[in-house]
């Protein structure tokens, strides 16, 4: 399988679903800017505890609403004090002797939802989400430690998404650490796609050899592993060895802009032993992985816009990229009917 | 009243006035390098004293004349010595041995004045001047005295002029420097708009509250004010307190280019007391007030650029904003043709 | 003679033709990132010693593959482990099972020699060279003494090549070095172009005056003096005093990009002296130069992209400028029909 991806002035854009756009212990007095495909966003908490959403522009001067202030349920600008609810309607014109409320004073609103920790925004404005945000698996099972650390990545969704799901650059980019230290084996492969996901289940594969599977799998055993990518911008790799070890690493993504992508990640882990230590042991090595991505990326991204888009080249092991491709491109489409897929590959890993 | 302007790729660009492009105690052996709507002009008083404007690029081989120096009453490039006089006629070419002169070998050259202190400058190259440059008030006036400032303030002309004479902003950007520390107050504004102009009115306007208005009107009294702008780029504030105190601050803008603003401020004060501590007590509050309209229209700038030109929603306490923005408009396009219109509006101050 | 030079979007781009991209003695055991007319380019030298030049895009997910590392004949990408040879095809894979090698997995490559000391690249890729790149005079000449040296110029092909080659500039951008110490003379110039090369003969020069004329010539006598440019970017000017002292400076220029050249100079000097300490007094004098020029190509380039391109008045002083214009312009065009000629000069130096 050969198949290039065609050159485009942007990555897909899917605008019709939800992203994180904060971590939900962010979001306190102070509003927050953020972006989401470059538009500006404000989030704010109002007094009664509620996250709203907002185009980040007053409709009056256009200075950012972000750098205002919360007052009781509204939010006010900087500049001449206007007030706007969480529905973007604006409540307060300071020194107007009229009525304030007028639909040309309105902010458009992003419907927000808080879930699991996280704060969720639906990508387009004034408009009723067309489904629900991603439900985070494990976030409240007690026999789990979880860990959560965000990042900014260099890259569109799809650049991210696929570095986090791939498995061969790991013995380049990341040698010692995952792979390349021992002999390779053949691994079989089990790709499967419906209309909003693709995974892929590795058959047959040893424990992970380095110094990081020494210290996640310290008992050996039999090795399931699943790679996922979930429309829009889901991540998730689920490893479990033998019965008592299992990990589940899910990183949610946001697109900052065509090629900043804002990474979630949540890290869930039970072992068959007490885990304070492994957490401890396993942050630098994570952080390092993550840094020696970054450093991949971001040539990567910077080569894709020298050349005016991604236009690449790929084989059979290159098992989730192309799925993850056809999934973002159809749904930026505004479709989300990809015919379901199946196929085995083999690789050598 | 509500009115959105409409969003364009540009701000309204008047060419055909005159701005000024340095203060004359600026411009002396050395030539300047400025800029009019991105446009590179050059500066230079020739050996009698007299102040030219060119082009800033030598028709030979496109060097900056700004990197040059002068000579008798020409300017020589540092390049290859070609040297201009002030009409931008070539009138050297070392090693030439023919005659230097040639049509082909012009710079375009602009219409140059000194007045008030100022070097002022006609838009247009090789247009003989449509009008004469604003004469500004009180110059030379023994009873006042004058402080004159300089500064650059992101912005278009549009949004530096608003700012600077927008009432209902100071209770937010400058909370407690002018208004916001007491109760408002209902007061009523007559708008008046000529052809080249607009003038507020407010009557009734009690004496100005915060530490701003106890040291500048110290006596009470009735207060006297007028916010004017004067095409194509005169912000003025006139402010009158009794029969002994008058002030009139005067800010001349030059757009260096769509969305960067050269302000050449003039302040002129006549005092019922002797008038060098004020002058001294002003200044540092003058500039905190600066500093705090350079940040919000800083703010408001970078959004107007992000989101590709200024959106504006205004009511009727916008009493000059839309104005200002009608007769820049048609200016931008030939016209000097806006028909005269008057109208009252109360607010609350 | 007056003709201005069209107003380009920019400058002449000749692609079929051979430029150096790096020094031999640069390319060692890691692959070198460089650039022609803004495409990246990655250099390598294979384990036999021979260097290959290839687009610095890994077809698979377009990371550089100037990052990557040299393994044995190939080079190998960073990001997955593709290893390339020097034609450009794919010869590994990792983790695949099946053969690497596919027509969509190539990468772009350039013809490339090795000669004078130079790493040539033909800028057209995938393609049989037209013809051989420059060949270096007195490179191998014992007689001589050679000087190499490289400097990023700013500026298009067109205005270093000119700077390098143009007599009237060093009174003012080099007063007192070179010339504009004394009273100028007239001199003739006869200048000659052919399909591919423009030349201007001094006839009955003086010894060059100012201290670096003294240090170069101290013996006086008859001054014969060429300056000479030929396709695609070579600069040469060559001096004789006498029968003794022989100058020649070459000067080979890169296009990075549009308005960045790469200069790779080589000055061959032959003397009646030893020379070693000539090399010691000139080498900072020719310095101070280059800083000069770059200094004033800095200032020209940056006012021809603020107007949008190169709009030139020139005078039959210029004499190579407006050839050097038209060989580029034709060989941009894919001709090299320019038609001799030959012309006479007076010119006051």
């Amino acid at each position: 399988m050969l198949r290039a991806m065609a050159a485009t002035d942007h990555p897909p854009r899917v605008h019709d679903d939800w992203y994180v756009l904060a971590e939900s212990s962010e979001l306190r007095a102070r509003p927050l800017a953020r972006a989401l495909y470059d538009t500006p966003i404000v989030l704010f908490r109002d007094a009664r505890g509620v996250a709203h959403a907002l185009l980040d522009r007053c409709p009056h001067r256009n200075v950012p609403l972000s750098l205002g202030a919360v007052r009781g349920p509204e939010l006010e600008c900087a500049y001449h004090g206007w007030r706007f609810d969480g529905g973007g309607t604006c409540q307060a014109v300071p020194g107007l002797c009229r009525a304030a409320a007028h639909p040309g004073r309105r902010v458009p609103s992003f419907a927000t939802r808080e879930a699991d920790g996280f704060v969720w925004v639906y990508g387009v404005a004034d408009e009723a989400p067309a489904r629900a945000p991603y439900p985070l698996p494990l976030a409240s099972d007690a026999r789990y430690v979880t860990v959560r650390q965000q990042l900014t990545m260099p890259g569109s969704v799809h650049a991210v998404a696929e570095n986090a799901l791939d498995v061969p650059h790991t013995a380049f980019v990341h040698r010692g650490l995952f792979r390349g230290t021992g002999e390779p084996s053949t691994i079989e492969v089990i790709v499967e796609r419906d209309a909003t996901s693709a995974v892929a289940e590795y058959v047959g594969e040893a424990r992970p050899g380095g110094l990081l599977g020494r210290v996640l799998g310290p008992g050996g055993g039999v090795v399931r592993h699943f790679d996922r990518f979930i429309l829009p911008s889901v991540a998730q790799v689920e490893y479990a060895l033998g019965e008592h070890t299992h990990l589940v690493a899910t990183t949610l993504l946001t697109p900052v802009s065509d090629y900043e992508t804002r990474l979630y990640g949540v890290f869930a882990a039970r072992f068959p032993f007490a885990a304070p230590w492994v957490a401890r042991a396993v942050k630098p090595l994570a952080m390092r992985v993550l840094r020696q991505d970054v450093a991949i990326l971001g040539a990567q991204t910077a080569a894709v816009r020298r050349f005016g888009g991604e236009r690449y080249a790929s084989t059979e092991i290159d098992v989730l990229g192309p799925h993850i491709d056809k999934l973002l491109r159809r749904a930026a489409a505004g479709a989300r009917d990809v015919s379901p897929a199946s196929h085995r590959v083999t690789m050598r890993a």
